[in-house]
């Protein structure tokens, strides 16, 4: 079984849910938060990032693009990846991150997204971790998301956000 | 020389700047356009993703991770790529995207984001394009991300927003 690091998601891991006990992250460890993302958050996206692509507002342009609906821009749903690993190391520095959108991300869908340890390596007094990072929906069963980050984090010591 | 296809940065090329005339995107077509981020921007950022990470808000933090200065996170930087791509061929759909982050980018630092046309695939009536994407800095010298990006453009007849 694979060993799970949640944070607010999982309650099969409560005995993770203290700051004062010290886990460190090691090679299988997952991490995960769920999201719902609403019209407002791809409005707030478009303001913010000036991308005012009419996929993500225009019904009827997301259908000529082949979508039953209007998606969730890709790499707002990607920012779940910075943010959970983030959330459990602050202060956490992003290096490299591979993304590939397999199926779209609809408003009102409920997003999982999870980061996976997969390679810890000590430079000095920091580590440089790789991490699986997947988006599921559909009951965390379809893959929307699918990718690798790597991160310089300034522990192992994971943090109960 | 290469071909370059810019919205409103470069000059050196006006005649392109009608959307009357019906320009094509081929293979080594460069479009690019420059930004700079505020320190709202990051607040905004943090408030729409959830990430609070305080490598992007705390001076004391960011000197612990080696910054002269606090960074803009990756991702938002990175937005600029699917944000080129969208406002020359509205409704494009990104594929995937891949990003090293090479160079920290502060607040007040102009970034220049290009995407270079390296590979048109048709697929009936769409078309699958292969961009490379690079951000710099300190007069357009330095790479702060690098990568490649794939999204599927409903036509090659570039808009110039």
């Amino acid at each position: 079984m694979k060993p799970h690091l949640t944070n607010s998601i999982s309650s099969s891991l409560k005995h993770f849910s203290s700051s004062t006990i010290n886990v460190l992250i090691k090679p299988g460890h997952i991490l995960k938060q769920a999201r719902i993302f609403s019209f407002s958050d791809i409005s707030e996206y478009s303001n913010l990032t000036h991308d005012s692509n009419p996929l993500h507002f225009d019904l009827k342009c997301a259908k000529n693009a082949g979508f039953a609906d209007i998606p969730v821009p890709g790499m707002l749903v990607a920012s779940l990846f910075p943010r959970i690993i983030a959330s459990h190391f602050p202060g956490a520095v992003y290096v490299k991150q591979t993304l590939e959108f397999k199926t779209p991300v609809f408003v009102r869908d409920r997003i999982m997204a999870e980061v996976k340890a997969n390679n810890i390596r000590q430079i000095k007094d920091k580590y440089l971790v790789k991490f699986a990072t997947t988006c599921f929906k559909d009951g965390d069963i379809v893959v929307v998301i699918d990718g690798e980050a790597t991160a310089i984090l300034p522990t192992l010591a994971v943090k109960q956000p």
